[in-house]
């Protein structure tokens, strides 16, 4: 493990060249590069001991681009690109997978949208053809929005039926307001009810441009053969001379509306998430702050799941968590507990954040955490899917792809200070309160 | 890929044997298996180009064994193992495989329970030790058994929360009624509020005996060392002359006694359950069953998904699934929709049922259902985790370990007469209904 940062070459951007960004070893986790006309990029690592692949193409684009009247447009979007294009229809899209048992999916994100498909290695010129045409070549006829309507509707509903789940929207908003941070992935039924086929088409011609897109595969598979293919299926549209857009800018800290918001529901449980402003992508302390969160609340020898569910029984689902975009963060804790129980648990949440804000974690905690980021970073990229998507989104939204060595190195490198210095800034950030409960008119706070 | 049925050796089961099952090629994919004193198995598979290992202890028991006054008490047990042992604490216990970032947990089925980590192959030794610990020398004590009823307690509170995951719940009482098999996993909160400490301690000191306990190990290792570790780790168990327990007994089909069962809660989706008995885990239809399955409702190309979700936008999530047990199944179809639509929605799926029942699949579908189910299963073992259940399950429920290529020559061999007669057979079964909605007291029927 190399213990000093490296410094990367700048990427390349012309149109036609392609680079190594990291030669591998004994051919395996090569990652290469290639930006063809038109600013499209391929990017892709060699698995050559499994026998799959995992074929992928990232969007930049996802639900902090939409206007308030378009909100939920790109995850709605991402429903009508499975409908079908001008060479398939939609069973014809799903069946072309189906047939070789591979996975064909999609999700959207803030920040990004991606699909992808994982199939045996043999069959990765199948899922090159069919993704990049569902991608590339979408109709939208008019019928099939219609009708992917009532699908994504349902998907709000299923959301709305599950507490744990709806939760999370909740505080999104709870801690960003009405902005694009804050609205929900998914959209609201009256903003989907009020988007029409026009709009949907229209977004997607403006988004789904070559230099906003990225193609990645890993898996056993040859870079230049990757290239060979992309470049057919995306044929059509690799024209001009534009290069790869840059990274979403990173303008600054994302100003936050923190509220307490109480939702009455007739659930059995209690489900609360407290949090507030995190770190963003690009933050040197993310690093540090991971460890923070894996030793306060990211696995069952955590601070919170000792407290709540070990010593005292009060919950089955507790943790924290962290999420980072391209100019804000989140650091937050959820709970689901007897609602009889709620004012104890925020309680027992509350003190643990304080307690880490103030005084940082122990040397053994320090070192446990370092190691479970380690351990779990490893153990999490010997799949092909996850391989994909670690170029994939890091070509999407970083400046450069950080190697994993130095990743590692990155973890290690966090001292007793540097955590103590991100919890007490981060840790002391407003905080955000939702509950959902049985609590009627009851007010909580923080 | 071989076209006929392979005639596998009879088990060894005296203790201290060892033999190969499958000799793999060039090193990876050999299974071996031990019998050591006391008639611990344990069973491990090499995968030597991966870096990591999963371990797993799979115990013979589960939710079907327990007596109605027990309800829940696998499960609850299952709990308590992580609680602590003579050498060490919970906090120990989870410590320890989060220092290396090792994924620990453990579920509980209805005829077995698996406690399981993964982790880096270098820390093998230490995942062996501390899962055996957790499972061979739990102290269950008192207090913390009290503690864990809290923690079960929320976990049914969870399940209530998401009507998506207690309809299956309740879909299993409808169609086995109040049976052991018709039971929840995870019992009830009478049940698991009537479990005393000394019930729980005396349910492990029956049930945790060495012959009915398999250790399952894939990855990068090597079975001698894991038989070592293995019997170092169970060493005061491992006396007598005791030899492996056999599978479960395959007494004939269980009865069932499907009713139609409607909950009325306040949910934004209707969420339905609709299906009968299927096949038991030996039957030699599982084959045609599980690609009948796939072309009704296994992928986006499936029939179910098409006519339902792609055509008509009536539903997010929509399914049919299988299960199997020793003696019997189930084939079941699962939508959320609009209660609204909850009619129309069920009016189809009765309608494809029927059409299947009457008529099979055709060619393409059967062709497609094939491909679909040797695609899933080769992707789906490539991990160590998916290798381990597959070695550890397979030795627990089965006569004889099938290997991969046997099973794929199985589904190869499925003719379209064998779905026809599956589906006739299967699909007419007398049907049981759930549904989750908000429907006061009004009917639904079949």
């Amino acid at each position: 493990m190399r213990a000093t940062t490296v410094t990367l070459p700048a990427r390349a951007q012309e149109p036609g060249t392609t680079h190594t960004i990291d030669p591998g070893e004994g051919g395996a986790g090569a990652v290469r590069r290639t930006v063809l006309p038109g600013g499209l990029r391929v990017i892709t690592e060699t698995m050559p001991t499994v026998r799959s692949a995992a074929f992928g193409v990232w969007a930049g684009v996802g639900s902090r681009d939409e206007a308030p009247a378009d909100a939920g447009a790109s995850h709605y979007l991402e429903h009508v690109l499975f409908k079908g294009t001008r060479r398939r229809s939609a069973l014809e899209i799903s069946s072309a997978i189906d047939a070789v048992g591979g996975d064909l999916n999609a999700f959207t994100a803030k920040e990004y949208t991606c699909y992808y498909a994982r199939v045996l290695d043999s069959d990765l010129p199948l899922a090159v053809d069919v993704v990049s045409d569902m991608v590339a070549e979408s109709v939208n006829r008019p019928e099939d929005v219609e009708a992917e309507r009532g699908v994504i509707l349902e998907e709000i509903h299923m959301r709305d039926d599950d507490p744990g789940d709806l939760i999370h929207d909740e505080f999104a908003t709870a801690l960003y307001g009405d902005t694009p941070l804050g609205r929900p992935i998914l959209g609201t039924v009256d903003s989907i009810n009020a988007l029409s086929r026009d709009r949907i088409h229209a977004y997607y011609r403006e988004r789904y441009v070559p230099s906003d897109l990225v193609v990645a595969v890993a898996g056993n598979i040859d870079h230049d053969e990757v290239v060979r293919l992309a470049a057919r299926a995306f044929e059509a549209h690799l024209t001009g001379d534009a290069r790869p857009s840059a990274p979403r800018l990173n303008g600054g800290p994302v100003p936050v509306s923190p509220e307490v918001k109480v939702i009455d529901k007739d659930t059995e449980q209690a489900h609360i998430v407290l949090g507030g402003a995190g770190v963003c992508r690009t933050d040197d302390r993310r690093f540090a702050l991971g460890v923070l969160n894996a030793a306060l609340g990211g696995g069952m020898s955590s601070r919170l799941f000792q407290e709540i569910r070990e010593k005292r029984g009060l919950a089955y689902s507790v943790y924290s968590y962290t999420a980072q975009y391209a100019d804000s963060g989140v650091f937050g804790v959820y709970a689901g507990c007897q609602p009889g129980k709620a004012d104890e648990v925020l309680s027992i949440c509350r003190d643990q954040v304080a307690e880490a804000a103030a005084h940082g974690l122990s040397d053994e905690e320090l070192e446990r955490g370092k190691g479970q980021l380690r351990g779990g970073m490893v153990l999490g990229l010997e799949d092909t899917g996850s391989r994909m998507s670690r170029i994939g989104k890091s070509e999407l939204v970083y400046e450069s792809l950080l190697p994993v060595d130095e990743v590692l190195a990155r973890v290690e490198a966090v001292t007793p200070d540097d955590v103590r210095a991100v919890a007490a800034q981060v840790l002391a950030e407003p905080q955000a309160l939702t509950v959902i409960g049985p609590f009627g008119d009851r007010d909580f706070s923080l």
